[in-house]
């Protein structure tokens, strides 16, 4: 069986991006990021996400990013509500510097100790909130990486890195993963959900979900605070 | 002033990197990584060097890269002896997965957060232990990512990956470092340095060091245990 490592956040993008490599057949060895975010009941909902879709494990690596510093989500800045005339170029506060570069980096080191075939993340250009390492130039560039940075890669092992989601809507994340049958009430994408994971309603994660269920006329099961 | 990431490890060849972007003018912004190491001492190293050479400040960021395993320096595997018949097309097994990818990655978002002009890191693909990611294939693949990666790259503010050991062989960069005075025996290169960062003169890192200074004609002032 084709392993593949797994980005799991614990909002709706990555369980779908989990659920899909389960339907292609793929072990799949989720991995979550620690890194000092507001939102720890993400980690939570990822543990139960990784649990309900059949993940052969679910490991989380801590690294504090607080050090670094320079985001709204672990820094002490203030999560700004979602604003609808927010400038579609503009990068917002919440965006953590690096962040989806080091999660692959680590995805990567995870994926040559298993052998495995590929790294899934759910990364989206589509109705995302304009952060620069979401996009098909930057997944590229990190799959080159990838085939000159490792034993597997120098040796011949090509591994792939696979964003399927890349080019969906929200509302076509929604319904793909009604199709695959995901129950996303177990799913968290608020920036700031409270400790039992209820959603604000008035972040730019909040406002891209809710409109992702309305547009897909699925209603929707966030529990809100 | 102009500042850099420097990517400090506590052995030779970051400190001979961090003098080098000193020289050139940059404030420099010194990193390391704790990621579970068995040679902790060479973090205490890092920090000597960063303050010796005049580095603005120095951050450790913890990794836990135990989680993800599958290499002699942070799992429970023997580090071997140097061995002179070691074939050098084989990756030894003190290869960390994906090890520089993650160190990048978090200098990456330090230099995003501080509009850092640089990255500095001692690679080097000469006198190396047959390390995927020391070559210059790996670092431009890398110094292209960081460019789709970020806010800073995605602006028109290019950022560099420096490198400027890459192709010297161990002797020059001891003839380097001497020529910038740096004081050597505050750092520490061996694998299986003990609590004092006295090394163990077996291993391979040892070994490159060691033949580095005899190449060189300049006496080693490694402390042995």
């Amino acid at each position: 069986m084709k392993r593949a490592v797994v980005l799991l956040s614990g909002g709706m993008d990555s369980a779908v991006t989990l659920a899909l490599a389960r339907r292609q057949g793929f072990a799949c060895h989720a991995l979550s990021l620690a890194y000092g975010q507001r939102h720890a009941s993400e980690l939570q909902a990822a543990a139960r996400v990784a649990a309900m879709l059949g993940a052969v494990e679910h490991k989380i690596v801590d690294v504090d990013l607080r050090g670094i510093g320079g985001s709204a989500l672990t820094a002490d800045i203030e999560v700004p509500p979602h604003d609808r005339a927010h400038p579609a170029d503009e990068i917002p506060a919440t965006y953590v510097p690096a962040r989806n570069t080091i999660m692959l980096s680590l995805a990567l080191g995870w994926a040559e100790v298993l052998g495995a075939d590929g790294i899934w993340c759910g990364v989206n250009a589509v109705d995302y909130s304009g952060y620069p390492d979401c996009r098909p130039a930057f997944v590229d560039a990190f799959e080159r990486l990838a085939n000159v940075a490792t034993r597997a890669g120098t040796q011949g092992h090509r591994l792939h890195v696979h964003a399927p989601l890349m080019r969906m809507s929200k509302a076509d994340i929604v319904r793909e993963g009604v199709a695959l049958g995901l129950d996303f009430s177990a799913t968290v994408s608020c920036y700031r959900a409270d400790a039992e994971g209820r959603a604000c309603g008035r972040c730019d994660a909040c406002a891209l979900r809710a409109r992702g269920f309305a547009d897909a006329n699925v209603p929707d099961p966030t529990r809100y605070a």
